[in-house]
C-alpha cells in the first residue's frame, strides 16, 4: 500500500512538471483515495513537487491518521477546508501556478479560485490522476478479484432464494444481505433487480413488482473490497423459459463470449464494442442494444476506459473492464450478461467465473 | 403529484422573471426530480417561461414517459445530451439569457457553456430550486413519514438480531435486509454500523470488527420512499452499560430532547444548534461534539437548511431537519441520537418515535 502510493505520487509529480505546474489541487475523492489512502467523504489535497497536504474535518480526525499515515501532511480544519487551503498556499511561496480538476470541481468552487484564490494562477486539468488509475497494479487486481469473489458468492447464495411472489425490493434485500455476509464493505451502486417487462429497463433498480412464473429476473450488482469494485449481471428465468426467451438469451450470451474472447490490449474501445454489436445487429436486435459494451472498474464503478462506439484510444494492459451486452424489448423483457475482464499482454483474463448458461429457477 | 409539479414550475418561473432570465438549465438530479418527477441518473432540463424540456438517454426511454408524462417535453438523445441541448436552444430564438446551477455543474461542463454555448449569455445561479424544496408540502411530508416508518420498522426487526461475534458488516446486512423488507426503495447513504471504540468515529460505515460485550453499537441509517429520505441514529449497548456509558448517553439524550423541544419556525439555525451545544458544553463534553446539530432532509439526505454555528437564517415552516447531537471520545466510544423533526407554525413535530431510552441488548 505505502509503496504504491509513493510510486503514484512520483508519476503524478512527473506529469505536473511536464505541465509546468507547481501543484495540483485534487478534489476527486477517488483520486484522493488513490494518492493518499484516505476514504472519507470530505477532503482537499494539494500535491507539490515535494509535499502532499490533506485537509479534512473533525469527523475524520482518527480515521485519516490510520489511513494516510506518513503519506501526506494532515490538517484537521475546524470550519471550512477552503479557509485552510488559502492559509496553506499563502505560507508556501514556491507555489504560483496550480492545476485543478476540471471534471471534479463545481462552478461554485471554481469561483472561489477566481475570488479568494485570485493571487494564484489556476489551470484546468483533466485526467492527470485518472490516467494513472487505468492500469491496475497486482495489489489492485487482487482487490478487484476479491470484490468479484464476494459478488459471486452472494449470487450463489441468492439464486436458491428466488421464488414467486417475492417483490423485487425483497429480492434486493436478500442479495444485499448475502453481499454483506460475503464481506462487501459497501454497495458500489443501487442494486438493479428487474423482473418481467421491467427487465427491459436497463437501469431499473428494484420496485414493488412481484415475481411471476415465466419472468426474466435480471440482477445487476457489485461488491466493494478495500475500496475496489466489482460489477456483474446475470439474467435468469423463473420457471421454464419460453422459446423466445431462449433465443434472446443465447444471442446475448454469444455476444458476451465473443467480446470477452476478442478484446485485446492495443484494440480501440470501439473495436471491442463492435464485436458484440455486430453480432447482435446481425441477429436483428441492433436497435435493442442501446448502450455501450462496457466500462472500466476500480476505485469507481464507472471509470476509464469506455468500450463504446466513439472511443478510438487503444486499450492498455492492466485495465479492468466490464463486458455487458444486452437486448431490451420494451414491454416484453430484457437480458444482460456482464463479466469483469482484466486485459493483459497475454490476452484477456475473465475475473468473473459465474455460469453463463441460462438458469431456470424452479 | 402532477399538481405540485405545476405549482413548483410556476414558482420557479416567477424567480426566473425576477432574475431577468429567459431560461434555467437544471443539472441537479434532485432538482430535476422535484420539477419533473424523473428519477433517472442522466438528464438535462431547460425551463423557460412557457416550456419545460427534458433530455435523457436510451436507457430511460420507457421510464421517463411513465414518470414525467406531460410535465415536460421529452427528448431521447442518441449520443450526447449536450448536443441535444445546443440543437434545442438554436431552435428557440426567444432564449438569449440562461441561468445555470453553479453548485451542480462541474467546471468541464461550464467550459462547454463558454465554448459550444458561446452564442448565449450564461449566468450562475444558486439555490433557485433548492429554496422551493425547503418547505415540504403535505404530500412530501407524507412520503418522509413513510420513509421514517420504514426505518423504524427495520430497526425494531434488527435489534433482537444483534449478538456478540457478529461483525459490523454482517449487522449492516441484517439492517439493510430489514430496510428492504419494510419497503425501502434504496439506501440514502452508506449505513453506519460502528461498535466499541469505532463508535467514536462519526462517519465510520461498517467494518469487519466483531461485536463484544460492553460495546456501544451505533446505527445511523435511513430509508427512501418515492425518492424521499429518512435519517435516524440510535446507539445501544451490547450487554450491561457501564456507569460512564450511562452518563454520556444521558447527556446526549437530554441534548437531543432539549433541541427537539426548543426548535421553532423563525429561529436561526445557529440558535437550534446552540441549545444542544451549550448543554453538552456545560457538562464538559463540548470538545467531543465536533459536528453540527443537524441538516434538512427531503429528496436528498443532506439539503437545506443546516443547523450549525454559522447559520443565521431563520427556519421556515414545512422544513424537515435532523436533530443529531453526539459525544465522541476517541479510543473509548461515542453516542449519537438522531431524530427527524418537522417544523410547523404550531411548533416542532417529531416524525421519529423510536425509543430514546438506553437499550441494553442481552
Amino acid at each position: 500500500m505505502t509503496d504504491s502510493r509513493f510510486q503514484r505520487l512520483t508519476a503524478l509529480r512527473d506529469a505536473l512538471a511536464r505541465a509546468d505546474l507547481d501543484a495540483l489541487l485534487v478534489t476527486s475523492l477517488a483520486n484522493i483515495r488513490y494518492l493518499t489512502g484516505f476514504s472519507g467523504s470530505n477532503a482537499l489535497v494539494v500535491i507539490t513537487a515535494k509535499e502532499s497536504l490533506l485537509l479534512t474535518d473533525f469527523r475524520y480526525a482518527t480515521q485519516v491518521q490510520a489511513e494516510v499515515g506518513a503519506a501526506a501532511t494532515i490538517r484537521i480544519e475546524a470550519s471550512n477546508l477552503w479557509a485552510g487551503l488559502w492559509a496553506h498556499l499563502t505560507a508556501s511561496p514556491a507555489i504560483a501556478r496550480l492545476g485543478f480538476e476540471s471534471f471534479h470541481m463545481v462552478h461554485r468552487d471554481f469561483q472561489r479560485l477566481l475570488e479568494q484564490g485570485a493571487r494564484w494562477q489556476w489551470r484546468p486539468t483533466t485526467d492527470l490522476v485518472e490516467v494513472l488509475r487505468v492500469c491496475k497494479d497486482s495489489d489492485e487486481v487482487a482487490k478487484i478479484e476479491r470484490a468479484v469473489a464476494i459478488a459471486e458468492a452472494a449470487l450463489h447464495a441468492t439464486l436458491p432464494q428466488i421464488r414467486r411472489g417475492l417483490s423485487e425490493t425483497q429480492l434486493a434485500g436478500i442479495l444485499e444481505h448475502n453481499l454483506r455476509d460475503a464481506g462487501s464493505e459497501a454497495f458500489p451502486f443501487a442494486s438493479i433487480v428487474a423482473s418481467g417487462p421491467r427487465s427491459a429497463l436497463p437501469h431499473a433498480r428494484a420496485s414493488e413488482r412481484e415475481l411471476h412464473a415465466g419472468d426474466f429476473v435480471l440482477l445487476d450488482f457489485g461488491a466493494v473490497y478495500e475500496g475496489y469494485c466489482s460489477d456483474i449481471t446475470r439474467t435468469v428465468v423463473l420457471g421454464s423459459a419460453s422459446e423466445a426467451q431462449r433465443d434472446v438469451y443465447a444471442i446475448v450470451r454469444e455476444a458476451n463470449a465473443r467480446a470477452s474472447g476478442a478484446i485485446r490490449v492495443g484494440m480501440p474501445g470501439m473495436a471491442a464494442d463492435a464485436v458484440a454489436r455486430e453480432y447482435i445487429d446481425a441477429r436483428g436486435y441492433g436497435e435493442e442494444f442501446g448502450h455501450s459494451l462496457g466500462h472500466g472498474i476500480g476505485l469507481e464503478i464507472h471509470e476509464a476506459p469506455r468500450l463504446a462506439k466513439s472511443i478510438d484510444a487503444p486499450l492498455l494492459a492492466g485495465t479492468v473492464v466490464t463486458i455487458e451486452p444486452g437486448i431490451y424489448r420494451a414491454g416484453w423483457g430484457g437480458v444482460r450478461i456482464e463479466d469483469d475482464v482484466l486485459l493483459t499482454d497475454n490476452g484477456p483474463r475473465l475475473l468473473t467465473s459465474f455460469a453463463r448458461d441460462l438458469i431456470e429457477i424452479d
